[in-house]
């Protein structure tokens, strides 16, 4: 038989923090693409646009008028998901019919004052000033809530409604599924390994180094051995100590600017265009559990982009993916190399 | 305090197939939308496109041609996911870096040689002529794989890239983890209630009424109380003896060209398009599993619809979602009576 290679033979990827299976197949990369294209990227947006609910100053729908912010704004999102003061269903007793409460709070965070400065094309400094924001913000949620979940969803294809820079907090009572799935893996582990799972993985990762794009003394940027979506990247802390938001130094913070401009960069410049993402943040759950013991969790983010060869081809998770599991087409191996050799400098040669 | 209204109040309701908990936040579908808006779907295809490689008598990329083919047709995927004879990777003892082997087959099977007859405006015959061939592929199919899956990706918006009625066949010789879940979760309902998780959820819904879409002696068609997706639904067999494509009778067989009519019919009067969903079929696994006892499974399809508001505005699962839990917008009693109120009869007066 012949020798397997992960480049040229299917095969399945077990990702130890889910439980789930992904099915590789690299050879799939050689098919023509008939399907949908997305609209391309706009990367000439305007500074300011008055009919833009998060420019500053503009009044929105509810009537409330934005300051004239000059660095991030944060307020609570017109239209939440989920509300502070809700009515819980009723308990039921039938295992097929189970209800749970869901209270929370929904807060919007404008990056900056400009709408056509994305992360990727900020100052480091600018960048530090959101970093600032989302600890605060951290530190004020957590208080009250067992979760609380910063994304960003950029890019109309990732369902972001509108393009001015800016990210979302939803805060809430209860352990949504996918955290609770991982702070199960992670106690497994460290129970019994003794250490956490995601400090073993950057141990691993930077002695075999081929899944690497960004590496400096606090972060590694990785495409995980599991990943789902074709550039999908993890940010994880170096230092198992840091289990949220509140653990950075400042030298953390610095470091964590850095690295989240050089890879916004080098996804903007993979397919020269402003690159679409959900991405978002996972420590260890707060709220009323902030004092109990998280020694097995490790403070990461995630990317999702949905690109898969070009600007404008998305890969679908849908049909396979959605019924029987993800399913991706070059290997992680090939996607962090490309990613390792797209520029860190921007393709925008106005905006540097 | 205020009492508990579920088409108020935001809440969370589980899944008990898969472990998953679902966010419904009904009040969202309140806030305008000003994101990405889908391309309308195309209606008013052309019968045949010379140029299209699953028409009939059409020469494919790879030098192949197409019969002249009159009613359905199958044929090897040209670039398949999985292939069936491929190197199976190393084992690894290390729980960070876990691999599987993976072989397979991939098939596609056109519905219809008309390139504008989509399933809606078939004759009940013209999809039994489909449902015989789901059967005759999944009854040689399912001697030598574990698990067959048939879906079908329609619309654009579903990662669906030829416009010409089809489905795809994928064949593999593991579990894929949705299916792997399913079997853990109906196993242990079964071994504590006696009865087939399924059927008990069917029994209640014909009681309860409130999420029914289609009703008839041999299938039930809901929106589960735990759907995901807006318009999500799934067809069940009512006999719990039915587990697999096999176990079906001519009259079952029947009765679902009628169903599948009907639900497709309902969708694209829903929002007057050819209503974008991904689709698939799941039963008790098969191959070297065939004769074990499967008393826990129950024979079912589902349906995954990306629209949320109209033909043009879909619910983005990005975000919240990937990082958290799935969140909907209205409830899956609303949306249910919203099928249920939908037409019949297709809007197309030119193809009744
Ligand atoms: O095989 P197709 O239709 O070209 O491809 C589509 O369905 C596949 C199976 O669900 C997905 O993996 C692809 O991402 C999607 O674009
Ligand atoms: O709140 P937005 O940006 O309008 O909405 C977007 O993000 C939300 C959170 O991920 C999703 O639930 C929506 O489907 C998506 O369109």
């Amino acid at each position: 038989m012949m020798e397997f290679i992960a480049t040229e033979h299917q095969h399945r990827r077990f990702n130890p923090m889910t439980g789930q299976w992904i099915l590789v197949s690299p050879h799939r990369m050689k098919r023509p693409w008939s399907g949908q294209n997305e609209p391309p990227q706009k990367t000439n947006l305007e500074e300011f646009d008055p009919t833009n609910p998060l420019c500053p100053g503009v009044t929105r729908q509810n009537g409330q008028k934005n300051p004239q912010y000059e660095s991030t704004f944060v307020f609570t999102n017109d239209f939440p998901a989920l509300l502070e003061d809700v009515p819980i269903p009723p308990e039921s007793d039938d295992p097929l019919f189970q209800t749970g409460g869901a209270r929370g709070t929904c807060r919007v965070m404008c990056f900056h004052p400009k709408s056509n400065k994305t992360l990727p094309v900020m100052t480091p400094k600018e960048i530090r000033c959101i970093i600032d924001t989302w600890i605060k913000e951290f530190q004020e949620l957590s208080k009250k809530y067992i979760w609380v979940q910063i994304f960003e969803n950029k890019g109309a294809s990732m369902g972001c409604s509108n393009s001015h820079p800016h990210c979302q907090i939803w805060s809430c009572s209860f352990l949504p599924s996918e955290p609770q799935a991982k702070d199960k893996r992670f106690r497994e582990y460290y129970e019994i390994h003794g250490r956490t799972m995601l400090n073993d993985y950057v141990r691993k990762e930077l002695m075999n180094k081929e899944r690497i794009v960004i590496e400096n003394p606090d972060w590694l940027v990785v495409v995980p051995f599991w990943a789902c979506y074709p550039f999908e990247t993890m940010i994880i802390a170096c230092d198992s100590k840091i289990k949220r938001f509140n653990d950075l130094s400042q030298v953390h913070i610095n470091n964590l600017a850095i690295t989240i401009k050089e890879l916004t960069t080098k996804y903007d410049n993979l397919f020269n265009c402003s690159f679409p993402y959900s991405m978002g943040f996972h420590g260890a759950p707060t709220g009323d559990l902030m004092d109990k013991d998280f020694s097995h969790w490790t403070f990461h983010a995630i990317y999702y982009p949905p690109l898969l060869r070009s600007s404008s081809v998305r890969k679908f998770m849908v049909g396979f993916e959605l019924l029987c599991q993800p399913q991706r087409d070059l290997t992680p191996e090939q996607a962090a190399e490309k990613l390792r050799n797209s520029s860190g400098k921007h393709h925008y040669t106005d905006h540097i």
